[in-house]
């Protein structure tokens, strides 16, 4: 079907120009100029004008929830001065950045454009206490679930209360995940958090929804990132490093957890992996660095499972032996994941693969770099697992 | 640049399904069971089953100011039985509709994706007084207008008494657009309003924004509309009356107003046309059928001109002699409009297209039906402008 043509018809498509604000609390800053800030720096990095633009793709989750704003992406083309250039928001909950991305990759990737941005902004500190949890539950079911109070720290403590029950996961084990993306973070000057935890910081936090605790669960953040596409043939006239998207796939999957036949795999993940695999040829022995999409602790485990890093079940050991830093067999989240890192939902998935591309142009900030790193991995959930995105990117 | 290229290399497509609720105030049925009824009468048109399709698009304005929910692309495909399909929300205000529809164009025009439905869904109605009308100023610029308490009546009042100062409009001549535009709704059994009116019921109405009166607004609507797409080549495995889409253009302009260097004229629509004749080797002359974004009745005047209809200033003289009824010389909004058929505003720019693939096909309801018509023209606006989308169709 459609996953045949692509691979031989598909033009390659790299990645040209990066650029990220810091994830945070920006009170000085809205939509407009956390965009300009993360755009401005991709284009000068791509070495193009912004006129060079052919096609703007921006991944946002709920502007007009946030602050009011729909129309994303024709305020983005508006405030960075591109008229009549198209512009075209995305959304697929916190899976919305790499969904743009796809859909950036797929119109370079068709021979029709060839200077493509894609976007992701989220400003959402911007609201009163507890309004910014009850948009995300947009991206659950409304009239399923949503409406009879569940949250997301809700549906994520069912998974990892299950989780924990059917596979003996200690409580001490998965707070290792927010440790180890905090000291990743500690090395990230762009994370919402530099601070480094212990288990007993996690195991002393606030309880969020049993058994997850506060530094379990990924912050809230404002933040942009953008990345500048182009046909890998002509990828050397922008940059002297350029990092081909070997496979961009997505699947979806129910929009409620109970609909689920297994709570503890999250079934778009796996598919979305097996595709890309194939798109890619590549299997995750491959692969030499990880972003994956931890939004809590338990996600991680699942993700690094269901991408199929382990068997389903054994992601805890990974947290024993530590592989999971930089530095062990399979660094995951160097630059500190959704939890450290920060979670400005369009924007995470645009992050996740800045950070591959930097990893792979070898150019991170000291102690994250993952020497000699070819093959990297991005994964990026919406919502409990209702759209799942993987991204294999490659140096060349 | 990425115009000349879309010409050589991309692949014709073929509108092969439709399907659409009537718009209108459904209280039995929120966004999925609207979303079901359209795509599956979409999916029976075409003669396939829901599991051949390989993309799902769907534009939506505002889930999640109007019903609590984002992530609308995964609840749809969920609630069709669809997954793992991947499904991709897309959004630019009123223009939500066309916006998709021209990503599922890319999708198959480029030949990485076959089989696409494309659908558009918005559920309105079920807020409080005043709400919509809040939700809907998210499509301007937050920060620069809405803020202030601009709304869009008042936008759009703003451009009419310009445009009747500058252009000597009667506001007699201004109401014969709504009229006309019941008159044809009022064939139309999908149509949202199916009552005539006069010019004096329209100038008796209730002020809104003066110049502009309630019947000169569109309504708020609830309602769904989807479209299958396939490769030409391939088309007639689907439907005996394949529909070609010669064109699938989009344009950006600012999102305010006041920036605007001339508030009668929406350059994102005058860019947009020209970018979409030329692709598809047409001029206005040869257009026999249109659908515009008459969100309101000075609306419709502007996309006449900026579309090449007439020249700027001269649009007012098309309704004096009556010649946007069907039997006309230039019928303009058949299915009645969004002033008569219903703004379900992710759904109109589909809705648009299918009233066109109606009239190509020759399957219109009786007296509604343009003789004839072989090329069509649909015109989605999203905001006051900042947005603009050209879709031109032909019989094959």
């Amino acid at each position: 079907m459609s996953i045949a043509t692509e691979i031989h018809r598909r033009r390659e498509v790299a990645v040209v120009g990066i650029g990220a604000t810091p994830f945070g609390e920006h009170w000085d800053k809205g939509l407009r100029e956390l965009t300009w800030d993360a755009s401005v720096a991709a284009v000068e990095d791509a070495r193009i004008r912004g006129k060079d633009l052919e096609l703007i793709i921006v991944g946002n989750m709920a502007g007009g929830m946030f602050v009011g704003q729909e129309h994303v992406a024709a305020l983005v083309a508006d405030f960075l001065g591109l008229k009549p250039t198209p512009a075209v928001r995305v959304e697929a909950a916190c899976a919305s950045g790499a969904v743009a991305l796809r859909q950036g990759y797929l119109a370079v990737a068709s021979g029709l454009y060839d200077l493509v941005a894609v976007g992701g902004v989220e400003k959402m500190t911007d609201v009163q206490a507890g309004w910014a949890t009850a948009v995300l539950t947009g991206a659950m079911d409304f009239e399923w679930e949503a409406y009879f109070g569940t949250t997301f720290p809700g549906i994520y403590a069912l998974i990892a209360r299950r989780y924990m029950h059917e596979y003996g996961l200690s409580r001490e084990l998965l707070a290792e995940v927010a440790v180890k993306n905090h000291f990743h973070g500690s090395h990230n000057p762009l994370a919402h958090f530099q601070n480094c935890i212990t288990v007993e910081d996690v195991l002393s936090s606030a309880l969020v929804a049993d058994p997850l605790r506060l530094y379990d669960c990924c912050p809230i953040s404002d933040g942009a990132a953008c990345v500048v596409l182009a046909p890998a043939e002509k990828a050397r006239q922008y940059t002297d490093t350029p990092i081909i998207i070997e496979a961009a796939t997505q699947a979806s999957d129910t929009l409620s957890l109970f609909e689920r036949r297994d709570i503890c795999t999250l079934d778009a993940t796996v598919e979305a992996a097996q595709r890309a695999y194939k798109q890619a040829n590549v299997s995750p022995k491959n692969v030499d660095v990880l972003e994956v999409h931890d939004c809590f602790t338990i996600a991680e485990i699942l993700a690094l499972e269901d991408l199929g890093f382990c068997k389903k079940g054994e992601g805890g050991r990974i947290y024993n032996e530590k592989q999971a830093y930089v530095g062990g067999s399979l660094p995951v989240n160097t630059d500190g994941g959704l939890k450290a890192a920060g979670h400005a939902v369009g924007a995470t998935g645009i992050k996740q693969v800045i950070e591959l591309v930097k990893q792979l142009r070898g150019e991170v900030e000291g102690a994250r770099q993952v020497k000699g790193a070819e093959i990297g991995l991005a994964h990026n959930v919406g919502g409990s697992g209702a759209t799942a995105v993987v991204t294999i990117l490659r140096r060349r």
